[in-house]
């Protein structure tokens, strides 16, 4: 006979085994799969798989939302967005505040506030690994009067690419997210790993107000995150999958040259005054010489060097250097192998001069002898350069060459603000589970890249919180973010949605290891 | 007996007499001074004194018509103000044709014609030098709110100092002349040389269509003048006045250098392409030192020997380096004393650089590598330069500074429209009468200027025309053409009036001479 207990035991016993079968009746799955990881993963496949038409609608929505960060008038179309992605993420389960931000801008004199930002937390298991996605559902200012072939903001299906304002910068990559997490909510699969999410709204207005907010919840939110990851840039390739471990700072300069009170005509007085223009032209040709190579004293003492182990992540990665160029609009590049360009491009610094201001900038000729005018350029900096050394640096080569000129108008070097470089150890769990999940979904081991450009987002995250940080893109090097041909394609969108399940998975085994391995 | 011939000589003879009479008594003069040159000057002298508060009546009422030529809206003011001349022309009995110009400029749809030039002549006598006047009607734009103290076009007397558009250039000297002439005509006296006027509405918009009639004139208005005045410079001093022998000349630049199809990002592309900006900097660097020197190969190949004899002109000469330092607003210039610096005006090359198209040009910082950039710059030349010349030496040299370089980009250098310099022989003989027309009315020997500015007008009439062009100017330096502070002082104006009359005198005289001597 049993007693009430055992007999409670046996029917809670038998409520699991039913419960058991039935979620394998659901899933439509094997019993043989259910119960290792691989087979998980098929099964959040199957269903990512069998699901895509209602992914690609759901990107369909949010494109169709003019969540334009750039134009004030826009603001409420983003905050729009902005609720409709902290709906999703309800519907995962999540916990979701919407951090509200300090007014900011001015529109026809009201105050436009700020949309707000989204803090979302689902599940708090401390077994598990935390990993922080951070994404934004902004979008660049699109018009289809701009040059767009289809309407930027109906997402348009041609040949397999999905066209549209956003679908990969960065609504797509952050669908893919939260579809892979509602694979496991679907398949009523535990989730591996605790996941937190940080969307904002304002990633194109230069993500005003987020560093602030993150300083803020650094000991909060943060504490006990234990991965960042970022999917907001693109592969190098259109086809070979990659991950991002470093991308260049950038620090902008504005050199001014001050002569007279006031504009000068070239016939009254051409030939007595020490010209601006002519001071400023020297200082600006001071900098780099024809083969780039920037001319300031002690700039390339700090840039990291370039070791063997670092040269052969380079030989794999897949890059075709003529059709660069077809892409670029150029004839031909300073460098001719693939290491020297993409080193140049990533781990390098470069300067760049982009113009002058006071001086004439129209058609035609006016004979004019400007009186003040400001040089524009900028430094890519690499891995060790430090923002502070390279003022200095750059300050002291102008004051040299402008002593040297013995010119009586006026000096003012003053660097805008800048953004370091970012450097991660791709050797972290993270981009190990990544590339596992790469190799998985994409039967492709990831090139290890990095990116000329500056994403700031990256930097600050890892600046602040210290937490490793990874870029984990999923959008084809042809995605054309910001211009009038933004698409991803189904096959990346649907494939990424896969990918990013298959890390989940991964990184909770591997942190698992590490666990018992520290232990 | 008288025969009835003798008896109607005795009546013309008496008559004539009875003339004499009645103009020496309206005249107001004794009879001494009716018979010599000096006597006639100072009746001049005395009338103009007598009518100067008619004369600047008349100033007010054209600097009243406002006769800007720059904005097409006002074109039927300055065709107002171009028949208000011919009417003045008319009362001094001059023969006037207005020239019909074709129609030229566009406004809202409609064609707006261009105002008509005045052509007038005024006596015929074979053994008279013919002197043609060259001088405009129309302004430049004025505004009270551009910054003006007063009404522009409302003549207003502060001082001394007749404030008002137009004032000094060109309404001012046009009226001076008119009334010099109009005192011969009020004094009954004949005039010593044949008159010619050369009057446009179209000089501040860069005298449209006006070589096309002065060539068509060549054998016609023309063939007959033996020496060509303009009014329309400054002195050099505010004080001391002055005749101009020479303006530079200009050559326009343009040095475009193509890079790719379209802009890049800095980040993105930064360190592995030739940036266009790189390469036209490296070529405006290479234009000039810091001492001005132009470093074109061959560019000073042309310039006219500075002589002794030229550098005897630069002694006496009135300038003031610290006011000038002051008037236009720098704190130093290249040169230190008087002669370099204006030699290095007027009788030098100099390079200015204006500024570059296509480049980034506003306040901040674009990360931006423009694709396609155009340096403007120009050279002022001076005799014995040759436009043609200098092109050839400037794309010469901006081809090989840029073949050294091996960019893949392309250089293009194009050549604005150029003006020649100008220069006459100061020991011509108008330049003696109007020195000593000078010295008669200022008590001084006037400076013998150039200008360093381009006026094609001189230069323009000298080459088609092939006669004797002097630059007779009645403003003082500080008059501010096109300047919110244009003026002519009353003093000028009037003194103005009275070395024309006396210069008249004067070149008739000399004329007579030089035709006794070549006899």
């Amino acid at each position: 006979m049993l007693n009430r207990q055992s007999a409670s035991l046996l029917s809670e016993l038998l409520i699991m085994v039913f419960h058991i079968f039935l979620v394998m009746l659901l899933s439509g799955v094997g019993s043989s799969s259910v119960l290792n990881s691989t087979s998980l993963e098929d099964q959040l496949f199957q269903y990512i798989d069998d699901h895509q038409e209602k992914f690609v609608e759901t990107l369909k929505k949010w494109v169709a939302v003019e969540s334009d960060s750039i134009q004030p008038a826009q603001r409420s179309e983003v905050k729009k967005m902005v609720e409709m992605a902290a709906s999703c993420l309800r519907d995962l389960g999540a916990n979701v505040t919407l951090v509200d931000m300090p007014v900011h801008e001015v529109l026809d004199g009201r105050n436009i506030s700020l949309p707000p930002v989204i803090l979302a937390e689902l599940g708090e298991d401390p077994l598990k690994p935390t990993v922080c996605f951070y994404g934004h559902v902004d979008v660049m200012p699109a018009n289809k009067s701009d040059g767009w072939e289809t309407d930027p903001y109906i997402l348009t299906d041609i040949g397999g690419n999905l066209y549209g304002r956003g679908a990969t910068d960065n609504k797509g990559p952050v669908l893919a997210w939260i579809h892979a997490v509602s694979a496991f909510k679907e398949l009523r699969k535990d989730l591996p790993v605790n996941l937190k999410f940080l969307i904002e709204g304002m990633e194109e207005a230069i993500s005003i107000g987020l560093k602030e907010l993150v300083e803020r919840e650094k000991e909060q939110f943060f504490s006990n995150v234990n991965y960042i990851v970022i999917s907001d840039n693109t592969w190098l390739s259109t086809e070979k999958p990659a991950l991002t471990y470093g991308t260049r700072g950038n620090a902008g300069f504005s050199v001014e040259v001050q002569g007279g009170e006031r504009d000068l005509h070239s016939g009254a007085l051409g030939g007595i005054v020490q010209e601006p223009m002519s001071d400023l032209i020297a200082l600006l040709g001071s900098l780099v010489d024809s083969s780039g190579h920037i001319l300031i004293p002690g700039i390339y003492d700090d840039v990291a060097n370039f070791t063997e182990e670092e040269k052969k992540l380079y030989e794999p990665i897949e890059f075709d250097i003529e059709q660069y160029k077809v892409d670029v609009g150029v004839k031909k590049f300073l460098y001719d192998t693939k290491e020297e360009i993409l080193s140049h491009l990533w781990r390098f610094p470069s300067l760049s001069i982009h113009g002058i201001e006071g001086a004439f900038h129209e058609k035609g000729i006016k004979t004019v002898i400007p009186s003040r005018v400001i040089g524009k350029f900028s430094i890519r900096q690499v891995p060790h350069m430090n923002l502070s050394t390279v003022e200095c640096q750059v300050k002291r080569h102008l004051e040299k060459v402008f002593s040297e000129r013995n010119s009586p108008n006026k000096l003012r070097v003053y660097a805008e603000e800048g953004a370091s470089p970012w450097i991660t150890n791709i050797s972290d769990p993270q981009y190990k589970a990544a590339a596992k999940a790469i190799k998985r979904v994409f039967k492709k081991d990831p090139d290890m890249i990095r990116d000329g450009s500056t994403i700031p987002i990256a930097q600050m995250l890892q600046d602040i919180t210290k937490k490793s940080v990874m870029m984990f893109p999923i959008g084809a090097a042809d995605d054309g973010e910001h211009s009038q041909k933004e698409k991803i394609s189904r096959k990346n969108y649907i494939n990424g949605t896969k990918v990013f399940s298959s890390f989940l998975l991964e990184i909770a085994k591997l942190h698992k290891e590490l666990l018992r391995g520290s232990k």
